[in-house]
C-alpha cells in the first residue's frame, strides 16, 4: 500500500485531507496557490517535508495564472505568491527551503519565456516530491540499523508517509526495518491537541500491517518505567546547526523521559530540515496556534468558557538529549555542530 | 462559592455528575447502594477522598433496605454491600479505608438494634464527609507555606473540591494560599483521557476566581523549560509506606520533568490515602480502564478501528521524585518511610 499525501494531477494539487482522517479518506483539490496556502495553514497537509512539497506545488500552481506580459510583472507576482506561501506556518524550515529552491529556478532561468519558466517550476516541484521520497528511503536504510528484531519503538506525532512526499522519516525507518524482515511494534502517542498520532500514525501503520498501540501522551513515562520501550524515534520541523531540534509539542518531554530511563532518542529528518543559518534552537520561531485546538475536540467544547489556554505547536529539544540524528546523507552523532557541518561539506 | 460534589439529602445520595461538567451542572440521584457503586465505577464521582466519602454514603444507603430480621442476615447483607462498593475501583485506597471505617461501626456496635446500626452508619458517613473537608483545610494551612505570592503552580488531573468532600487537596492548598492574600496562577494539564484538568480543575478554579490556564499534557515540559512554573502540586490515590505515590496517569512524567528542571514536586493527600500495609509502590494495583476512553473523545472515534490501545488510569511516582508529602497531620519530608511512620505514631 503506497500512501500519497500530495499529488499533482491535471494541473491541480490534490491533498489527502489530514483533518478528517481516519474517518474519511478524501483528497482536497487545490486549484489556486491560495487554496494551497490555506490548506497548509489549516493542516490539511502537515509535517515539515510534506509542507515543503506542498509549498513548491502551490508555487508551481500559482505561476500558471500570471499573465505572460513581461518578466518584471512576472517577478512581482511570483514574489507575492512565494510570500503568501511563506506566511502560512513559521516553524518548519522545509517550507522556506522549498520556496528557496523554487526561487532559484526562476533566478537562474530569467532568460527563458514565462511559459517555459512555468514548466520548469512544475518540474522542480515534482522533483522535490520525488527526491523527498528517495531521501526517506535512504534515511530508512541508515536508521534501520538502530532497530533490532522485536523492538518496540515509541513515536510522537506523525513523521510518516503523511508527513512527507511518502514513506516517512521516523516511520520510514520503521518501514525499512520491517522490509528487512524485522518484527517491530510501534507505540504511538496520541499527540494532543491535533491527535496526529491517534489519527494519522495509527491509520498509516495499520494500512501497512505494522502493529501499533495508541496511548495518551501522558502514558509514555509509565511505559518506559515498565521497560516496554526500546527506542524513541521522532521527526523534526527544524534542526539548528548545533542539533537542537524543534518538533511537535511534547517531543522535549519525551527526550527527558528517555534520558531518565536510558532509552535512545533518535531524530529522523532530511538535510532540508537542518537550518544552518541558525546556531541554536533558541532562534527557532515557535508557532502558537488557535486556542480552539485545545479547548475543543472535534468541535466539542471541553474547557469552560473564559479559561485561558496556551497552545504552542512545537517545542525545542536541546541537542544533549539526542542520541543521533538520522539524515538522508547518513547518521550524525555528537558533537552535532561539527558533525552536521561535515555532512554538507562532503 | 462552595462546591459540594457529594450530598446526603432526604435519604438519597446526590452526586454532582463529573462526566458532564463543565457543560452541565447536574446532580445524579442515587437511591440504592448499587446506584452509588455504578456512579463510582463510571466516574460520576472520582478522586480518592471523594470516592471514600461516596463509598461510605453508599453503604449507609444500602443498609437502609436490609430487612430488620436478625443480626446474622444483616451481617451477610452488609458484607455484600461492602463487597459491591469495594469492587468498583482498585487503586484509590480511600475507598477501602472508608469501607473499613463503616465495618468498624458495625463490629463495635453489634449489641444495638439494626435500625440503630443504620443510623450510626449514616452518622459515620456524614462524619467522614465533614472530617474530609476539615482535613483538606488543615492540609491547605500546612501546604500554603510552600506557595509564594505570585507563584505559578502546575497541577495535574483534579485534586480539588470535586475530588474530595469539598475544598480539595492540591487545590485546597491553592485556595488557602489565595485566602492568605497571595496571588496565585494555576496551570492545569488537561489530563487525558478523561480531561479532569480541562473540564473539572478549570471549572472549579474559575468558580473561585483563581486564574487558570489549560495546557495539553505534553506542553508541561516546554513551560518548565521557559521557567514559567514555580512548583507542582498533585493529589494522590494511594501512597505506600515508603512514600511511593500512585496518582492519575501522567503524574510520574511530571515528577521526572520537575526533577530535570529543578522544580519542587509536592504531593497533597490526607492520612487516609497512605496505605501503611504496603511497603512500596510496586504493590499498588493499577486500574486499566476501557479502551474507548482513549479511542473516543466525547463519543467520537479518534483512533482507527482495529488499532490496539493501552489505558492505565494511574502510575506510580517513586518516592525519590517527591519533595514533600503534605498531609492533614503535617508536612512529611525524606526519608519518607521513617517520617510517615512518625506521623501515625504521634
Amino acid at each position: 500500500m503506497t500512501i500519497q499525501p500530495i499529488k499533482w494531477k491535471d494541473d491541480k494539487v490534490l491533498l489527502l485531507d489530514q483533518r478528517v482522517l481516519p474517518e474519511k479518506e478524501a483528497y482536497l483539490e487545490c486549484r489556486t496557490y491560495q487554496d494551497v496556502a490555506h490548506a497548509i495553514k489549516h493542516m490539511v497537509v502537515r509535517g515539515a517535508p510534506a509542507v515543503g512539497v506542498a509549498a513548491a506545488m502551490g508555487i508551481a500552481l500559482g505561476v500558471r495564472t500570471i499573465p505572460e506580459k513581461n518578466k518584471n510583472s512576472f517577478l512581482i507576482q511570483f514574489d507575492k505568491i512565494c510570500n503568501t506561501i511563506a506566511a502560512t506556518r513559521p516553524t518548519a524550515v522545509n517550507l522556506f527551503w522549498a520556496i528557496e529552491r523554487m526561487k532559484n529556478v526562476v533566478y537562474q532561468n530569467l532568460h527563458v519565456s514565462i511559459k517555459a519558466l512555468g514548466l520548469l517550476l512544475k518540474k522542480e516541484a515534482l522533483k522535490i516530491l520525488k527526491e523527498d521520497i528517495e531521501s526517506n528511503k535512504r534515511m530508512g536504510t541508515y536508521g534501520s540499523k538502530f532497530i533490532k528484531n522485536g523492538a518496540v519503538i515509541l513515536t510522537h506525532c506523525n513523521a510518516g508517509a503523511l508527513a512527507t512526499g511518502g514513506y516517512g522519516t521516523a516511520l520510514g525507518i520503521i518501514r525499512a526495518a520491517k522490509d528487512q524482515g524485522k518484527k517491530i511494534q510501534v507505540i504511538a502517542d496520541e499527540t494532543r491537541p491535533f491527535l496526529q498520532g491517534a489519527r494519522l500514525t495509527a491509520w498509516e501503520l495499520k494500512k501497512d500491517r505494522i502493529p501499533v498501540t495508541v496511548i495518551t501522551d501522558n502514558m509514555a513515562a509509565f511505559m518506559m518505567q515498565q521497560k516496554r520501550i526500546d527506542a524513541i524515534i521522532v521527526g523534526a520541523d527544524r534542526i539548528a546547526a548545533n542539533g537542537d531540534t524543534a518538533n511537535k509539542i511534547g517531543t522535549y518531554s519525551l527526550a527527558i523521559l528517555a534520558k531518565e530511563h536510558k532509552i535512545p532518542f533518535y531524530v529522523a529528518a532530511p538535510l532540508s530540515t537542518i537550518d544552518f543559518k541558525i546556531k541554536t534552537g533558541k532562534e527557532i520561531p515557535i508557532e502558537e496556534r488557535a486556542k480552539e485546538e485545545v479547548s475543543h475536540i472535534r468541535g466539542k467544547r471541553m474547557v469552560p468558557h473564559g479559561v485561558s489556554i496556551w497552545n504552542p505547536a512545537f517545542d525545542v529539544t536541546p541537542n544533549r538529549f539526542v542520541s543521533a540524528i538520522i539524515t538522508d546523507q547518513g547518521v550524525v552523532k555528537k558533537p552535532f555542530q561539527k558533525n552536521l557541518k561535515k555532512l554538507v561539506s562532503k
